[in-house]
């Protein structure tokens, strides 16, 4: 069995890059604004230390980096303002793969910090911006070093493409009528590196800290009617196509599984609860259309769409395809998206989940 | 008055950069192992925290980022076994410039992490290695938070070029018979960014915590006859060289003065005394080769010479002169820097010092 590497998003600043195409992802950040701020009250509730220590898990690259840190930083400065005390330090921890485009992020601190001077006044304490490369499937942090961790569109990424998936040919995500068996490698590989990934982090949060997670799901609990899996199939179907022309190898297609798994709401608390290390305060759920600019064309949405899903899998389906295929697989995954859109509406479900830890 | 932006050195793995040409640095390292060895066994006597946090300031690029940090890493370790007790965990922080290249090191980390374990044994705690971007000669970590800082040839890089260098015209440092006001603006800029950095990490490094940093210095008193004032007397002919051609222009030149002074162990000694957050628990000095390599020939010593000053100095050169003049520079600073080394020997004069928190 080859395992998929892991790969991080496409970075730099061009076309396809993931600072460029991740308009979803700062709309999520916008529409899980209030729920953040809810949590962040009620953390620090009781009092906020000298130093704030956050972390943002699956940070990537481009302004989204530092869009939420500086909610977080801005919800808390006020807090202290308001209870009278001198605003705390702040030490930030932005965390994603050793191959994210880290450079990117340095190169907006500059800019983050004189925004963060403008809006917020001269009492606010020092913000310590740090990079942290390495797997969130991993230990990252100290022991009981973490105040506050968010986390937004990555904890649906797997630490691996699940074994087991012989008989998905022709298919690189859970399909409508995948085999029992193929799901099943899916829903264990995700309980797996959920369950991990929280006990992960319950060693290296704090007594009663925090944690704000988004996640791509799905809302009916069946995994193969999930709100996604025509997103990935239309990219099987452009596969099955060059594929057909010759233009990839069979063996690379059948190998080829996306490392992505999409979870229902009842799984995760399922997940939360058997793993044991926190307390789930509260879930919520929203929706946000496949295309982020809504854009009312059929062919310039199917673009937005695949320029998106370029900028999030570049990388992984170089490494396994070659690179010489990428341009010719993303025009016909257009092509493909276009014909689909016009039948119906592409959605993404969300959503964001409050733990605290026990 | 234009001051120069300070830049980071040269990034990327080519010919020309900083990583490749980072031979004299790691032979700094190496030189300073034993003394570091005694400045960290005795931080630690009294005892070892669970989460030793390290800092390394003007981390660079390349190899050298990691090799100090594993060399502190292996000696605490060491210490921990021979205490019988647990080995503690650590959490590095890597700074330099915002630009440094940060992806570089990254990089490097997964084999860093395998060497550790080979050469460390299964008892060695977590690691956590982070990027912290940011100029040292501002706050850049929260208070009162490291144990051990380190810096090899970092702090001798002033924070700017000083003001009032206006009589130091066809000159870019302090050379042969310059005017006192040039020694002057030079000595006064090292006395406050010397004390600033003092001043900056004594709110950051805990009481009775450690530091020990290797600076290039001079080993007479006069400035003006420092060991590498030919180094960069021979750039500023290159220079001029190319202002007789008509390659660059004069105002350039004239506003042109290299960010580093060279300090001798008085003035060290001098401005970590008035400054008053340290102690000076030692000094030592040593010399080295300008070509790291010792090549017995001449020319392919003025090259690799060439090729280090390069390695240092093409981001500032390249944001004051303009890409186009570097190649040419650099090839006619080798055949001065040949001729001067078939006259004599070109040698750095190192200090490295070892300083407590009061």
């Amino acid at each position: 069995m080859v395992f998929l590497k892991i790969l991080p998003m496409n970075g730099g600043n061009g076309k396809s890059s993931y600072a460029n195409n991740s308009l979803l992802q700062k709309k999520m950040i916008l529409e899980v604004r209030p729920f953040l701020e809810v949590s962040i009250k009620d953390a620090f509730s009781s009092g906020i230390p000298s130093c704030v220590k956050l972390a943002d898990l699956g940070c990537s690259s481009g302004p989204n980096a530092l869009s939420a840190i500086s909610e977080i930083i801005h919800t808390i400065h006020g807090m202290s303002k308001r209870m009278n005390c001198k605003s705390p330090e702040f030490q930030v921890f932005l965390n994603d793969l050793p191959g994210n485009d880290f450079n990117n992020i340095f190169s907006l601190l500059p800019d983050f910090n004189e925004k963060l001077t403008k809006e917020e006044d001269d009492t606010l304490g020092h913000c310590f911006i740090t990079g942290v490369p390495g797997s969130f499937y991993s230990r990252i942090f100290p022991s009981r070093s973490l105040d506050f961790v968010h986390s937004s569109c990555s904890v649906h990424w797997l630490s691996q493409a699940p074994a087991g998936l012989e008989k998905n040919k022709g298919h690189i995500y859970i399909a409508n009528g995948s085999p029992p068996t193929v799901i099943q490698a899916y829903t264990n590989q995700f309980q797996r590196d959920f369950s991990l990934f929280l006990g992960l982090r319950s060693e290296e949060i704090k007594l009663a800290g925090r944690m704000v997670i988004t996640i791509i799901g799905r809302s009916m609990e069946d995994p193969s009617g999930g709100e996604c899996c025509d997103l990935w199939e239309l990219l099987a179907e452009s596969l099955t196509d060059m594929l057909a022309e010759g233009l990839i190898e069979e063996a690379d297609l059948n190998s080829f599984n996306i490392p992505i798994y999409y979870p229902s709401e009842g799984e995760v608390r399922a997940v939360v609860q058997e793993e044991g290390s926190f307390n789930l305060d509260k879930i919520e759920s929203f929706e946000a259309n496949w295309d982020p600019f809504d854009d009312s064309d059929k062919y310039r949405e199917a673009q937005n769409v695949a320029n998106y899903v370029r900028s999030i899998t570049e990388p992984t389906l170089k490494s396994h395809f070659g690179g010489a295929v990428i341009g010719n697989l993303f025009g016909r995954y257009a092509d493909h998206l276009a014909k689909h859109l016009l039948m119906e509406k592409g959605k993404y479900f969300f959503m964001v989940i409050s733990l605290t830890k026990k």
